[in-house]
This record gives structure tokens, C-alpha cells and sequence, in this order.
């Protein structure tokens, strides 16, 4: 075995799922990703942890829900489901931790089936997803080759690629977040501009007081769920202005470009994109929360070089920040206050490298991509 | 998508299993079923049923125990596992129906995990195989690769023999078999000769006055969960005499072929084998139950027309009977009463297509394979 399989498999037992003996750890294994799969069941015997294997296939889930097409009269609607079926809220509930390990063999093996089924579907289950969300759930995906031809990559530069981005110094990337952590737990207003052809194309203020940023290390004990992460985010409110969207991105198998939004009072008052215009106003038109910013993220991974098309990557990527439309995460909320609340969370990327500042009460934090503690910052 | 294969998930789900809509139905898939785990899938789809899919992979099971005999000093024992962890035991405590669909890359896949680390694994899971025997349980496999070589097939005609095994018109299989199992129910004892160069190699009497018979007809509503079945089967007692099993088998990775035994009140008092007799000794060994038989078993599935080294099959081949030492079934025994316990179950196989004979209360039942109710039979 490819001894990186071994270390990726380390960091996400110990380092981002923080497994210890007799935890009852359910591992999700996608069609492809049995390699790794294999690793960390090898790992999480040595840890004297417990192991229960789903089979997280695209396909299969596909085949249910066409299945479930074909057994229904009319659009397949919530109440077709049972309501959070009991085997799967028994399974999360009794679990200590979830590691979903993604690598399928088709991104867009789903695709046939009706989107109102799918919302559906997932509607019915709002019950173990919560339980789901309730374990130290770590989301991961093994290199495959599906995921190397959606990045447009070879396989084999791909998962350098995935190892880069994983295999970091986890323990140092959280020291240097948690300074950008620092400025937004203190700050009130956080404005981004960014200049094309020498005027600004994105100018946006968004207010942060009183909201807590994650610094997102890619480790339950940072509140932080993805592996990859090394980005620090929070939960915006009362957006004024416009921002674009530079970094193409896929929204329900639609390819979505140059994205355009214009804020006033918090909300998406305007919208355009030069492709995929339509997947965005279905977004937008989810409910009243997907008009409202839910995340404002910043990306300080610099394991990652290139834009892959896959948001567990792009997202984190060093010299970008991002904003979300929709739900807002728990953990930015003052206790026992509820954020913006939608179905959606869809993650719209800038890059910042050139020709941008992100100013946090009025102070320049980073500048064409280079934060202030960093070398070469231009005052 | 192959339309046996549909077929075959068609006969899983509705005769098998009997699956209704608001089932909670688990479904194991081995490394290499995934095409029967999707057909399985849309199945249980249109009918209504919710699914969760467990990866039933060998080669995970192998990396886990192996890790836990890195994190363990000296051989790992039963209290090295954690006893029946909660996440397996929810699973299946809420589950209606488990469908467990074989068929792994390698038949041998965990043959360098010490054999006392799968029996303490085995052991601290009691409870669990417990829960999951307490739901309606069948037991499948696609056919793969992996198993063709172990049968010493090519591929495709493997699939042919799988086939011709699982689709058949199991209605009226069970009903012929019903003549079978009458036959046991009313006997009280049954006689197995078989002649090999003249002379009775075996010649082997038992008990079976209040035991019922099981019509394996493959479902549930037979207490039956093999898919393929097609054998009636009873728990026998106070056995006496000599058998001999000319099948060849594999016990442990080890293969044993010729095994003869020999039968005083009831308990095997020798034994001898031409191949693999250490293994032989080691299974008669395990405990005071391993001496005595659990069942007697008679293959009535035609479909079947060779042996392929998978006890799946061959135990339910026409014209052979199997006796099995070890562990009797609940089903075979009057209310309340406990049967023959041990913590194996090991079938035997004869083939009785030529010079033998089996009676039941002295009168001759099947002879040289033909029943006493079909064409041909010889009085």
C-alpha cells in the first residue's frame, strides 16, 4: 500500500476525528475508496476503536431513489420516505464518531434522478442527519480517478494533488489561523474589494460582531469537519454591495461561472452569472434564508495550488476567500442564537491573490493574498 | 445491467426476504457485488422498503483485526474487543430484514489473521449475530471472479451456474420438498447407506422422532435464509455407525477431502481424513458439541450440478445428503427444548447419485438419488 494512503488514514483517525479506544466509529467507504478504506479500519483496530462499514455508493443511492421514482405516482414528495427510518437514526445515534470517506466513480452518478426526489429524500431525513451531525463526523475523499477527471488531472498528479493537501503540519496551520481567528472575533466590519481592469468588481461589508469564526483545522477539536480544511470562517449578517465570483464551480451538476451579487440589507437583490444562470436562481430562490450570507470563509490552506471543482478543496485553497449563501454553522452564533437558516449552503469563490484587500475595521488584514503577519505585506 | 441480475434481486427481495413497504432492510455488499447491491437497492426502492447498506468487505475486516493484533500484547482475546459495540447492536436490533450479498476479490482475503483472533472476535459479538439472526435474514452471493476460481470455473460460466441455482420456480421446489419434510416429521429414524466397491463405506443410523423438519425452500417463510436453498434438513440425535463424505471441502482455508466418521452413542469416537485431518481434529476438538451432529440435511436443488468448493451450494446440490457436526437449528426442536450447542457447524457431504439408499423407519426413501416419488425410482 502507498504509504500515503497510511498517513492520510493517521491524520484522520487521530488527528481530525480524535478516535480513542472503544469508540464506536462508523466509516462510510465509497466505491472507490476502498484503499483507504482499508487504512483506517487497519488504524482504528490498533486504537482498540470499534468499526462499523457503510458502503457509501453513489450508485447504489441512485438505484433506491430511481426505484423509489418508479414505485410513486406523480413527483416523489417528503412523506414518500418514512420519516428518519429507524436503522439509520439507531446507527448515528449509538456512534461515537462518522468518517465519510468519498471517491466514487461517476461525480455525476446521480444525475438522472429528479432533483424535487432528491430534496425530498433528504427532507425525510432531517432526523439522522442531525444525528449524524451530532458525532465527531470528519468528511474526507480518497484520490480516484472520477475525482482526477473532474479536476481535469491526471490520476497520478491528482493524488499528489489530494496528498499535498492533506498531509499537512496541522498543528502549525492552526497556530497561523488562529491569528486570522483573532481579528474577526474582535472585529465588527469585514470589507472585501477586489479590482479587474482597474475598477473594483467586488466591494462588500458584511458585519461579524458579535459572531464567533472557527478556525477550521481540520479537526473536531477546532469545530472543524472537512479533510482537507485550512480555512478560517464565520457567519455574516447585514451584506452591503457587490461581489464576484471569479472560480467557476458546479451547483447540481450545472456548471456555474463569473457569478455576480449585488446585497442591499442583507439580501441578494440582484444576480447574474455568465453561465449557469438558472442553477443559481433556483438556489437563490430555495427559500428566504438562500438570499442571506450564511459564511464568510477564508482560505489558508496553500497545499492547495490549483482550482479542482470540488468545493471540499476549492474552498480552502490560500489566496481565496469565499461567501456562502444559505445556513449559517452553529458554532459562529452567540449561544442560544440562531444564525440565517435555509436548506442551501452553496460556497461562491474569489480569487484574492491580485489586486484585492480584505480590510477588517477599516484595518487591512491581507493584500493580493498575503496576510499581515506574512512577509512581503504592503501596509 | 445483466437481467438476471434483476432477476436474481427480484427473488432476493420478494421471495426471499418477503420485503414490504416500510421495511428497515440492511444490506451488506461484498468488494465485488456492488452490481447485485444496486439491483437489490432499486428493488427495495419501488417497493417502499428504506435501506441501509453496510460494505460487507473482506479485506476491511482483515486490516481491522490485523490492527487490532498490532495494538495487542501477546494473542488477542475475547476481552480484548469491546463486547457487542452499541452502533452494530442498534443496527440490527432495528432492523426488519438483513440481506448479506457475498462475493470479495479473494476467498483467502483474511487468511494471515490468527484463527484465535477471529474466534475472540466472533465471541465478543454475540449479541450481535444474535440481533441479526433476529431479523429476516438471507444469505446471497454474486457471482464473481473471485468465486469462479475457487470453483475452478471460467467467469462466465460461473454466472451460468449461480443462475441456474438461484433462478428457479421455488414454489413448486417447495412443494416437492414438502414431501420430504413429511416424510422426516412423521420417521423417528433414519438410515444412510452408501456402497463403494461392493461394500458399505457408509452405514450410518439416527434419531429424529420429535424433531421438525425445515422445507429450506430460500425464505424466510420457510425459516429458510439461504439464496440458493433447496434442502429439507433436521437436527438428528443418538447417531450410530460409519459415514463417509466423499465431497472435498475447505475448513479454514484448509482443504479436507475423504473424511470418514465414525458414530457411538451419538458422539464421533473416530475419525480420519485422506486430506486436512488436522483441521478435521481441530473442528471435533472445540468443544463437547463438536462431537455430536446438528443436522441432517438432504440437497434437492437440481439446479445445482457440481460441486464448487462453497457450502452454499454444494450442501444444496440433488442427490447428496450432508450431515453437519457442531451447533442444531431452533427450528428442528420441539418448543423450549435446547438442541446439540456447540460454537461450530461444519457440513459433510455425500454423493448418493449411485449405490446408496436412505430409509426412514426402514422403509427405503431415495435410492441412488431418485425419490420414492418420482419417475424411476426402483422400490
Amino acid at each position: 500500500m502507498d504509504e500515503r494512503v497510511r498517513e492520510h488514514a493517521e491524520v484522520l483517525v487521530d488527528w481530525s476525528a480524535r478516535v480513542e479506544a472503544g469508540d464506536d466509529v462508523v466509516v462510510s467507504v465509497a466505491e472507490d475508496a476502498h484503499e483507504l478504506g482499508v487504512a483506517v479500519a487497519e488504524a482504528l483496530g490498533e486504537r482498540g476503536a470499534n468499526v462499523t462499514t457503510l458502503y457509501g455508493s453513489s450508485e447504489v443511492s441512485r438505484a433506491y431513489l430511481k426505484g423509489v421514482e418508479a414505485g410513486t405516482e406523480g413527483d416523489v414528495e417528503a412523506d414518500d420516505f418514512d420519516a428518519d427510518p429507524a436503522v439509520e437514526r439507531a446507527l448515528f445515534e449509538a456512534a461515537d464518531a462518522y468518517l465519510r470517506i468519498g471517491g466514487g466513480r461517476n461525480t455525476t452518478a446521480t444525475a438522472d434522478v429528479d432533483r424535487s426526489t432528491r430534496q425530498a429524500y433528504a427532507k425525510a431525513r432531517k432526523g439522522v442527519r442531525e444525528a449524524r451531525m451530532d458525532t465527531d463526523w470528519v468528511s474526507t475523499v480518497h484520490p480516484t480517478r472520477s475525482l482526477a477527471q473532474q479536476a481535469g488531472m491526471a490520476y497520478e498528479e491528482y493524488q499528489e494533488f489530494v496528498y499535498d493537501a492533506v498531509l499537512r503540519d496541522w498543528e502549525s496551520l492552526a497556530e497561523e489561523m488562529a491569528q486570522m481567528k483573532e481579528i474577526l472575533d474582535a472585529g465588527e466590519e469585514v470589507r472585501i474589494v477586489t479590482e479587474r481592469d482597474g475598477a473594483p468588481d467586488t466591494d462588500v461589508a458584511m458585519s461579524i460582531a458579535d459572531r464567533t469564526a472557527v478556525n477550521s483545522a481540520a479537526s473536531v477539536a477546532y469545530d472543524s469537519h472537512n479533510l482537507p480544511s485550512g480555512e478560517v470562517f464565520t457567519a455574516p449578517y447585514d451584506t452591503e454591495g457587490e461581489a464576484f465570483f471569479d472560480v467557476p464551480m458546479t451547483i447540481d451538476a450545472t456548471r456555474v461561472r463569473n457569478v455576480h451579487l449585488v446585497f442591499e440589507g442583507g439580501e441578494v437583490v440582484d444576480f447574474s452569472a455568465e453561465a449557469g444562470e438558472d442553477a443559481l436562481a433556483e438556489i437563490l430562490d430555495t427559500d428566504e434564508g438562500a438570499r442571506r450570507l450564511g459564511e464568510l470563509g477564508i482560505g489558508m490552506n496553500r497545499g492547495i495550488d490549483r482550482f479542482t471543482d470540488s468545493i471540499l478543496f476549492d474552498e480552502k485553497m490560500g489566496d481565496t476567500v469565499h461567501l456562502a449563501v444559505g445556513r449559517a454553522y452553529d458554532a459562529c452564533l452567540p449561544d442560544g442564537e440562531s444564525g440565517n437558516d435555509s436548506a442551501v449552503h452553496v460556497d461562491m469563490i474569489s480569487d484574492v491573490s491580485e489586486r484585492s484587500r480584505m480590510e477588517v475595521d477599516s484595518e487591512v488584514v491581507q493584500r493580493n493574498g498575503t496576510f499581515r503577519w506574512e512577509e512581503g505585506f504592503e501596509e
